[in-house]
């Protein structure tokens, strides 16, 4: 077969059921799809394809799934550190986005944070916000793959100033981007169940099933949202949610940071899907998700997945997802006392498959397979920080930046080509995200 | 005055005491000595220097001080990882540093070492090993500025076979270094409680102080030091140290996990200075430095300088402050469970000015204050990771990485320019590096 494009010298990181490393791989790409992975065993003149990328013996590995993300609040990277949650959402986020999100700056920050994914290898991502169609239609314009989730909330909302129409305003939403491109999945994200009426949400979470799409939420962030679900409800928020029968294998829960052994068995008993953000709740100051427990063999047995997101950039304050997997293996070894704990494989699978699962498009993406999409990063090893390099997986989470990312493909198609973002104009959309930080910093320092 | 060179067109964060951010500022520099640090008040072209170094907007800052690593140890970067301290250190390190480690591997480390930190923004370090007569030189010609300290342990180590002679060496390491090079401050370093007796302990306290230089142990790293030293000594490890007169305001103490309220009182009294590591004690899951409380007000106001360090990278696994600095401020945050400890502004000043105090060095360098040593770099903040800026500080700490970095100098001379570095074979460097990596992978895997 003459292939489309053939990746080669290259050590490949499948992230395959076994994570089989090929020391001097080759992935193979026609019509998008990765075709083989296999060992190179003869001269590379003697295969037959369009394009071949050299990866100079750097890592070849499936692009990252940002598995919980804000995209459009790139924005408002920094404009507030350091402050009580209260005070940071009350006196600069809310009034920042009432101020200043409107499609066209939705769709700035959107394509902001494309670029930001696309330079630190994230092929795929789960997003939540507002005017959800100029985000969609934004990332659409990128090449990257995302699920896209229309916001539900029960005040007024940038795009939504009657709540009584949010819901629906989710389903036109969904109905317009349901199979309109391979990389878009729409999806329905009620923020929380502090700002989200039971009503709201069992009805947003029956269209999101009938129309067979992810129901995103936040859950248990803070020791405030538990503290008064308990209060009004007798129950933790898990709990409250799986009474309202909002939790099943097509439910995202973000954070889940305040759930105890017995909400593990719940989200493990409905196969919950867990989007675990560490540098936000660290940041934050909003607490450990207990994920060494959710990831003993036993619970993921029953069907719970893990993936890792970075939420959005005005609490992080980026996109970078080897950040993200180095703050995770070591915040839980330290909060646990075991440096065993959130092994460098397991980190990676997280920012992998198991986030593709999260986010429902596992069978897509999230691995080097045949029959699945080419989303594929290669990673320059040839650095100073990263030699000598004794195991790939081990340099992933604790040595390599996004910086070090050079290649990017998105269902085969190049988005990077050694270090250089095809097609994008970058320049052009850091000035206008410049533009409207000029005038949100008018506004709010 | 003509200068030797300007550095113009940035946003000047000065780190003085009034933590002066200057947004179109000028540093004008002469014979190696920032001569001012001022607005720009006229066109360039009327200032008079032989060099003008254009910042193109982005952050000119003090080069960063790494107050504790073991440079030679990148060389078992990714050795091992996720495992338990004593199985790493008997099964790993250790072995492999009584294989590999001789004069000839501690320079190719050490070279490595100082290529990536040159690369990642840190202008100056201290450092604490064997063989140092070697990593001093290695440093030495590498142009970074540095605290070289020779280890001191009761067994026998690389180049000590003798422990009787260990600080017998380490004193003669000192003399040889002291005054040779204003960028090289020799220094003797003991390793621990549990690995010197006290009688080592306190010759070689009184050897360094007899020479004017800085003493430096690594104290209460893990509970089971701590619990070990109450054992022995029915002491905590700060208050034994302290019985032995061990700490005063010439004492590095390194890593302070496990210390209570009593012992930073202690540590505060005696002015003692302190080299926070969070990730090398994330990652070995040692715990977690209570350093919010030190720098309480009134317990800086006592005399107690914190600063940060990487450790070496067998145990982080890179160099990068930028990235420890994120670590630092979001670890304390989630631990403390209050978003408002270790805000940017500490954390910046941690790893410049309070760590170039803390290793003995804060009259030279740290701050970008005329009349100090011109040790600068410039982080190019033209990226879609850095935009918008709302705040450089908060950017610093939450936003930037090492790789950002684009020029640095030491004492006015250029050690990178423009992403390259100056003078050394980084290549060169590498391919060494590799091929001693090969060597430790045939025997320690």
């Amino acid at each position: 077969m003459k292939f489309d494009r053939i990746i080669y010298n290259g050590i490949v990181i499948t992230v395959n059921p076994d994570f089989e490393i090929i020391e001097d791989g080759l992935v193979c790409i026609k019509d998008g799809v990765i075709q083989s992975v296999e060992v190179r065993n003869k001269d590379i003149s003697q295969y037959r394809a369009v394009d071949f990328v050299d990866a100079n013996g750097g890592i070849v590995m499936p692009g990252l799934i940002n598995a919980h993300v804000h995209l459009p609040m790139s924005l408002f990277r920094g404009l507030a550190d350091d402050l009580p949650l209260g005070q940071w959402l009350n006196d600069y986020i809310f009034p920042a986005e009432q101020k200043h999100i409107s499609p066209e700056t939705v769709q700035i920050g959107t394509l902001l944070s494309c670029v930001e994914m696309i330079l630190s290898g994230t092929t795929a991502c789960c997003d939540g916000y507002f005017y959800e169609d100029d985000v969609a239609q934004a990332v659409f314009e990128t090449g990257l793959r995302a699920v896209t989730a229309q916001g539900v909330i029960d005040y007024p909302a940038p795009g939504v100033p009657e709540p009584v129409r949010n819901v629906e305003t989710a389903v036109e939403f969904v109905k317009k981007w349901k199979n309109r491109s391979p990389l878009i999945t729409p999806s329905i994200f009620c923020h929380s169940l502090y700002t989200c009426s039971a009503d709201t949400l069992k009805k947003a979470k029956q269209a999101a099933d009938s129309l067979d799409v992810r129901f995103q939420i936040h859950v248990a962030e803070t020791k405030g949202e538990a503290d008064q679900a308990r209060e009004a409800h007798s129950m933790s928020p898990v709990k409250y949610l799986d009474s309202l029968g909002i939790i099943n294998d097509n439910t995202l829960i973000s954070h889940a940071v305040w759930v105890d052994d017995e909400d593990i068995e719940v989200l493990a008993n409905r196969n919950a899907r867990i989007a675990h953000c560490p540098e936000s709740n660290m940041k934050l100051a909003s607490g450990v998700a207990p994920v060494p427990n959710m990831i003993q063999p036993d619970v993921i047995q029953k069907g719970i997945t893990v993936g890792l997101g970075t939420d959005g950039c005005a609490s992080n304050n980026n996109l970078d997802l080897f950040e993200e997997m180095d703050s995770a293996a070591k915040l839980h070894k330290v909060f646990k006392s075991d440096p065993t704990v959130m092994d460098a494989k397991t980190v990676v699978k997280m920012a992998t498959i198991e986030g593709a699962k999260a986010i429902g498009i596992g069978d897509l993406t999230g691995s080097l397979e045949p029959g699945k999409q080419a989303d594929i990063i290669i990673i320059d090893i040839n650095k100073p920080h990263l030699t000598p390099m004794y195991h790939p997986e081990s340099h992933l989470v604790y040595a390599v930046h996004g910086s070090d990312v050079s290649d990017v493909f998105v269902s085969g198609k190049a988005l990077m080509r050694n270090y250089k973002p095809v097609c994008l104009d970058v320049d052009d959309i850091m000035e206008q995200a410049v533009a409207v930080g000029l005038a949100v910093q008018r506004n709010h320092q």
